[in-house]
């Protein structure tokens, strides 16, 4: 599970640069929880292209993180914020991180 | 020149999304500022083709930047630094987007 917040959270980062499919089959597994197999007769692709389609989302999440770090910088930015941010501060970093 | 200056700054923020001889072509027209004859004479590829691979790391910089948003990031970081930041603040900011 710790894993899937993992996940999540890169998806939340890099999904930009992922094709509506992936997005789209990224949302199933991890927002709406379906099985391969759900995914499967959803798509109308077989089980194993489900589970290879979301595997190579995974990887590539993982190779975007490892390319640019942005997770990384976004974890630095909150420690930052609690380190040197007054309450207005904060507010305006939230601002220009969650656009 | 100052579309030079922008694709300097998104390959800067991006190139880690790019090839090994991505990068290369993109060093030598933009920091040895190669012509595209002299790039094709190092690469052993015709002018159009060294032309052409320019063309399209300029296309990727850009979609990068269209996905990601990055420069636009920064940017507005920058400012965020010079209005809520004390020095030590801003020497912090420096130190995380720096890496």
């Amino acid at each position: 599970m710790d894993n899937d917040i993992l996940f999540v959270q890169l998806f939340d980062i890099y999904k930009g640069l992922l094709t509506d499919y992936q997005r789209e089959l990224f949302n199933m597994r991890y927002f709406l929880d379906l099985s391969f197999a759900e995914i499967a007769v959803e798509t109308g692709a077989s089980r194993q292209s489900a589970a290879g389609g979301i595997k190579k989302i995974k990887d590539k999440l993982l190779e975007y993180e490892k390319a640019l770090k942005l997770k990384a910088l976004y974890d630095d930015l909150e420690d930052f914020a609690e380190r040197y941010l007054s309450p207005a501060g904060k507010q305006a970093l939230k601002e220009i991180l969650g656009r």
